[in-house]
């Protein structure tokens, strides 16, 4: 015998977040019920309003509720003339964290990945080639991760920029800031020789 | 600059579940939103249900949606003389997964701590005195947590229970089975010696 009908669906719905089995779902739903019903009651609104409303920014596919995203419709930055390529509105984030990079993304949600039926079109290449085509762009930055599926697909829109004759360029894969020379894997410290910058 | 309110707003609340910080809830609000807004419509469904709905067992004090929890309710157990008293629901589920008892649970909700503003009254004590007084209760077995705080709510049910006459006994300390005893530490080692069995 387990618990109440309503307290078991709880927690096995509680199991569709990532990284939540059944000892933690167990957990949140008891700490949600014993402690916390006012944030429950936000979370489950929020959530179906977030399932309901959040669709794809128009210009990047980042996630938005609106037309298009904050920063595709700030007068500063949506019609700047760099493009970043990332593969998750994650990375935008981490990406705008540092506050460095005044450009917009274009977020491909995904990387190539034909086993799994992820072709150009489920990335949204299509509308990323409207851009470079209509707007003015002076530069395309890949930033897909330095694994073989991120690889691929940076080589695959590479071609694609090139034939629209806009320049196109790779994020630096090296060592680590603050990381030590000694416990960097040998693939990333060749790469680190064969993108050496002159000082 | 960060997501859109929407998105944004749903991060924030999936903070309040325990253990989920900024990363994993973001983690969970994209996963959710990518590839299974389905089982999040039915998280935010459960969600709002049981934050409405749930409530505690008239008799034992577990979480429930009815007036008696699945185990108050039957025929077999709901009027056994045996009463397990243990801390939280999360207690019962785990000795219901041995299912050598067959008594009845009583459900704490907590354990004794003045100065959090816990006492006899938060903990439903005088719930437990009425099942003792009318009741037929041939045992009162204390499964509190062996902390100083579990310990010392057992002393005080314990004084209650000989009050009313009942029987009243605590649940077995000592070296965990499949553990080695090299790497048990002193005080369980100790509580294992006082409470050796004649074999």
């Amino acid at each position: 015998m387990r618990f109440s009908p309503l307290v078991d669906e709880l927690i096995q719905n509680l199991r569709c977040l990532p990284g939540v089995g059944p000892k933690s779902a167990q957990r949140m739903a008891f700490s949600l019920l014993e402690s916390d019903r006012k944030a429950g009651i936000k979370l489950a609104d929020a959530l179906a309003r977030a399932m309901a409303d959040v669709g794809h920014c128009q210009s990047c596919r980042t996630f938005t509720e609106e037309a298009l995203c904050p920063i595709c419709a700030s007068a500063k930055r949506g019609k700047a003339d760099t493009i970043c390529v990332v593969e998750t509105p994650a990375d935008v984030l981490a990406i705008e964290a540092g506050g460095h990079f005044q450009g917009r993304y274009f977020v491909l949600q995904g990387h190539l990945s034909p086993l799994d039926g992820i072709g150009p079109e489920e990335l949204g290449l299509a509308l990323l080639e409207q851009h470079l085509g209509r707007d003015e762009i002076s530069e395309l930055i890949l930033a897909t991760n330095p694994t073989v599926e991120g690889d691929a697909t940076a080589h695959y829109i590479a071609d694609i920029a090139r034939r629209h004759g806009v320049n196109v360029s790779r994020i630096a894969h090296g060592v680590p800031v603050g990381g030590e020379l000694e416990y960097v894997d040998s693939t990333t410290l060749a790469l680190s020789f064969t993108g050496r910058q002159p000082l």
